[in-house]
């Protein structure tokens, strides 16, 4: 008697970029699936870029299933950690591949967090001007945010994500029991980025996480498949309509600008990308509420789901002498700014954000606050 | 009473690529004219990246022109040589944006050869991931070669340009009174892609460069002046046809495979690109009478024409021990090369080329031969 196999069920979220167009596999157990890979360009070798952690986990299952797919499955383990994002490190990648006389067919497989999908995506976009490369992200951070967009990068010791591509995988595969053995600060960090959607783009959304914030941090999979599969959907909506970030695209950048100078000001990887970025939201919300846009009602919301997703709320002093002179340096870098003035995302009402300037005067009073206040 | 300013003439080649066309000027004294630069996304900073070679000649008279268009108009002088297209000197004009504090409209512009013209581009391509970039060459190489098609990118040590972009300029500013400065070795080794376009795709072209080799090695302005924007004309064609090399545009690296490997087999540096690609050419073209497929009367007037240039027609002794091994060696982590195969661009008939795989046994022959001929 024949059993009914039952493959595990995937949602596909598109990604609509013309011809670089792709598509998003959100499921339980895909790593395992040689189904996830199907219908992609396969050269007869690949390279999985992964790290010291998540590759004693995963590694050997996705070469399992991928060297069906290819003649050689070789891999590369980086360091951990935002603070090797940088050139030394990318650099390994490129020799890595040029060793194995790797060839412009050659698949990249980018399996792990953040910072391993922007070093393989720029190292794909760049090895022999273009390779194509896979996405298998394995924090909830990069399943609802790096993994849409197209963003590659390292850092340089003056700003962050500084030298990058705008370069579009061939496909992400979000396995959500990847999320099982994610630290407790990780998963935090991912939700962040959960929560940015709503204040800038979907205030039901927003509702749906206050309402589901426990299931989530206790990592149930049906509500984790929800959030992973709506912040994409919020994401690939927003790149559909500006892919280089032109305008609208910018307003993904909510929590960001502060985000971005607590990372460089306490030192690449002292603080997680989600964690500044919580606390960012927080401070960019406060802005808001300064310019006048939102009321003390939603600054409340926002700040208590942030502290409830286990995220701080209070700002650190980046130097004891001239806090807000060493943020506004730090932010005066950030991309977004243009001829020396600082743009900030800020919530024009609850659901939808603009970029705009704000005076220095404003900003310094919001640094002052967040850093004191809880 | 007005006297009637006479502006130089100036050819302007279109370079076809939906959004991203651009257009090519070609002329004499270019450099002074602000008319060279309007029309031109203007940011309020510019970096002008030279080297210590071109920035003493020309880079005042730049700034002189920049400063009508940019407030802030700054630059940055990288050493000279293929030797230092790397990491290392890339490094150099990303520091540089970042303590400026360049914003995503600052533009760059690069003023000196190919190296320059390669690293600046990708600079441009990746710094923010991307800003827009001009570029103004300076010798006649990359004037008629590296002026078009994008192809930017820096040097690794196991291959040459393994590390790139393909990413356009705003505009190329072709100044023919440039030329007049280029070292003699310099101005044979853009002779060498000047003569390419001819078994590639124009014959009358390389019978008119046959008939004016003299005029072009004494620098008459008219005939060089033509040549460059015949050049850029060809390589225009092919390169609308065909913008990121999936096809037809391998052809324009006829002589390339061979000269990659005496390039890297030599140290980059050693020889100019140009002088192994013109003895690339001969040998690539003895490859193509090995197939059968051009007559020795060919062969031998492309050999005369490539010596005529100045450019040498005997390829050196890579490995005293294993000359053919270190060539095939060399040659097997060329771009062309697909699953350990070396691809040639071979001509068909004179006037056309193609891409394909060849024996090593034949490989080896021509190595053998072109290493002792002359």
């Amino acid at each position: 008697m024949n059993e009914t196999v039952l493959k595990p069920s995937v949602v596909r979220v598109p990604i609509s970029l013309g011809e670089r167009s792709y598509q998003i596999h959100v499921g339980s157990g895909l790593i395992d699936e040689a189904s996830s890979f199907e219908d992609l360009a396969c050269g007869q070798s690949a390279l999985i870029v992964s790290n010291e952690t998540v590759a004693p986990l995963y590694l050997d299952r996705l070469v399992a299933t991928l060297i069906k797919r290819h003649r050689m499955v070789h891999s590369l383990v980086l360091p951990d950690g935002e603070a090797h994002k940088h050139w030394i490190t990318l650099n390994l990648v490129f020799d890595k591949l040029l060793q194995l006389q790797c060839d412009r067919k050659t698949v990249l497989y980018a399996l792990g967090g953040g910072v391993v999908g922007d070093m393989t995506g720029f190292a794909a976009a760049c090895y022999m001007r273009g390779v194509p490369f896979v996405q298998v992200p394995t924090t909830l951070l990069a399943q609802v945010d790096s993994s849409v967009g197209g963003k590659t990068g390292i850092n340089h010791p003056l700003g962050k994500n500084m030298i990058g591509a705008f370069y579009q995988p061939l496909r992400v595969i979000c396995d959500l029991d990847t999320l099982s053995t994610l630290p407790p600060r990780e998963l935090s960090a991912g939700l962040a980025e959960v929560i940015k959607y709503g204040p800038i783009a979907d205030m039901a959304f927003f509702d749906w996480i206050e309402a589901n914030i426990d299931a989530l941090m206790a990592r149930d999979a049906a509500t984790l498949a929800f959030a992973v599969k709506r912040s994409c959907e919020i994401k690939a909506w927003v790149v559909g309509q500006d892919e280089r970030e032109s305008g609208l695209r910018a307003i993904l950048n909510f929590g960001h600008t502060f985000g971005h100078a607590i990372e460089a000001g306490m030192g690449y990887g002292a603080w997680l990308h989600g964690e500044a970025v919580g606390c960012g939201m927080v401070m960019a919300a406060r802005l808001s509420h300064a310019l006048g846009l939102v009321d003390q009602a939603f600054l409340s919301r926002l700040e208590s789901l942030v502290q409830k997703a286990g995220l701080p709320v209070v700002a650190p002093v980046l130097d004891p002498h001239d806090n807000v002179g060493r943020y506004m340096e730090l932010m005066r870098v950030d991309k977004k700014a243009e001829a020396g003035a600082i743009r900030f995302v800020v919530i024009d009402v609850p659901g939808q954000a603009r970029l705009q300037a704000v005076p220095d005067e404003l900003v310094a009073e919001v640094i002052g606050r967040s850093c004191t206040e809880s």
